[in-house]
């Protein structure tokens, strides 16, 4: 039996996706030192029908079809949305996302920068220096800034947990009902007017479903205290980028920090690239480390061997 | 008897320094009700006689002269480099600084936020976006990034513990021997040649003192490891900045945060401003809150009356 490494590096001549695929497949090997690998979506019907594990990362679509002895499909990112919207994909075979202690350390980070940043002024400092002017700013003390994290998830839970540990005024709000120990959770629409309107920050780890797909639009962005700001490390559907530029212009939303968006790369001409309230990452916030996404790879294909439970198994009808 | 707050507003007609005082004065006249209170140094000798504690700022040289019941001297500063630089100041009088909860908490959430822009590489990214490009860059785990933090004491040690809780490779050092809990510390010449050749980033928060002045000179630069990086968050006087800019310059130092410069405000023409691996902060790492630090003066005008010991008190042999 062989296992099949498929991602967005299928099909693409950019050396870096051909880098992020050599450095996937050195560190699966490592963790599975005994198998037969495919790098390629096999063409050969007798090829195919060996394949018992599928590893991917954002594969082009269509790319699992046609495999009928696939036990397997692991993806070593984090969001499934883009892989769930592939028609072709074999509905009956179990699917787990990756959750990777990198990337939830990177997620922490990013996050815990950002809303350092807007709380302690940062990039009105540093514009400050582009103009040359010498102001320190004043701010507040982190008890005093209220920060909402929507999605209370892997990523989201522990970045509600570091904030609160660095003195935030932390709320938490998912779709649907979770506690955090130390987070003030909420779930349903009157609980996120309610959230939406006292906070400072808005940190955006919701997973992409079709009930948060479009979930900051004009409606939502207008409940959001004047001024206030907003971080999205999630996806870029989430977002109706021409109600966010309209809500910075007005002042409803002072700064955004974008770590996603609708097309990547941001189209050249995006307004985003240039307006002086936009942050833009370019969808960096949190990098699977193929060495530690290697380990959870290679514990989840031990256990559909073994027919144990997988780690962190989709539940397609929910999205996530 | 009554309490004399004096400060950098002394002589200035900056409103915000007027601001500063107001503040400063309706906190303490809360934290203490029921004293007298002047403003200026006085120039009656009666009144003079009846100061009892000077509540100080970065007060005009001279400001403490004539006192005769003076018993105790505190600053609101927690730097008194420049107060133990007065020749006037009164030997005999005990002398103690600040130490604010509000100051400790910006002062990690200012190195905190200097550290993952250096380790996750955000100041590069900010450039990336004014020159529109898309380009994730990589970077390391925490646990491959050493930061050393010079000076373990109450901000230092704070500092060095936030950053260890954030998964970083810390170690401390300081001029006398000093343990924390979870960080590698060190003392002596010879392990700080060492740990500037292993840090990524160096975070300063050592004492000015007559050993600590000019302490980044080009024999100590050149010790650091090749494109590292500095956050200088305690007194401009530690660094000799024409050895810091011809660091940058060649590329021994990658990138240098600082809050703290030889002249304050940084004089328009400093090449500082523009340099693009300069991040030039107003000296705004950390604000005392006047609402907490009146706390601390109420505890200690207490504590002299009482014949208590001093929290804080300087030792002015060693400098802070």
């Amino acid at each position: 039996m062989s296992l099949l490494l498929v991602g967005h590096w299928n099909g693409s001549s950019d050396p870096a996706a051909q880098d992020e695929r050599a450095q996937y497949l050195s560190a699966l090997q490592e963790a599975l030192p005994h198998e037969e690998w495919l790098l390629q979506p096999p063409t050969d019907p007798a090829q195919a029908a060996r394949v018992e594990v599928a590893i991917v990362a954002n594969p082009p679509a269509g790319s699992l079809q046609g495999l009928p002895q696939l036990k397997l499909i692991q993806s070593v990112w984090a969001g499934v949305d883009k892989l769930l919207n592939d028609a072709t994909l074999p509905s009956a075979v179990p699917l787990a996302r990756m959750v990777d202690p990198a990337m939830n350390e990177a997620m922490v980070h990013t996050a815990l920068w950002a809303v350092l940043s807007l709380h302690r002024r940062f990039f009105e400092l540093q514009a400050q220096q582009r103009e040359g002017v010498w102001h320190a700013l004043k701010y507040r003390r982190a008890s005093e800034w209220r920060v909402l994290v929507l999605g209370l998830g892997e990523l989201g839970g522990r970045v509600a947990r570091a904030l609160a540990g660095q003195g935030y005024a932390v709320s938490g709000w998912s779709t649907r009902e979770l506690t955090l120990p130390g987070v003030a959770c909420s779930h349903g629409e009157d609980a996120l007017a309610w959230e939406l309107a006292s906070a400072n920050t808005v940190v955006n780890l919701l997973p992409l479903t079709l009930a948060t797909r479009d979930f900051f639009d004009a409606r939502r962005l207008a409940q959001f205290k004047k001024g206030s700001t907003l971080v999205n490390l999630a996806r870029g559907a989430h977002v109706v980028e021409v109600d966010l530029l309209a809500a910075l212009d007005s002042g409803q939303i002072g700064h955004a920090v974008l770590d996603v968006f609708q097309q990547e790369p941001l189209p050249s001409e995006h307004r985003f690239w240039t307006h002086p309230q936009v942050t833009v990452l370019p969808h960096t916030a949190a990098q699977t480390d193929a060495r530690t996404a290697a380990a959870v790879v290679a514990a989840n294909v031990l256990a559909v061997r073994a027919g144990r439970p997988l780690l962190h198994e989709v539940q397609r009808q929910r999205g996530y």
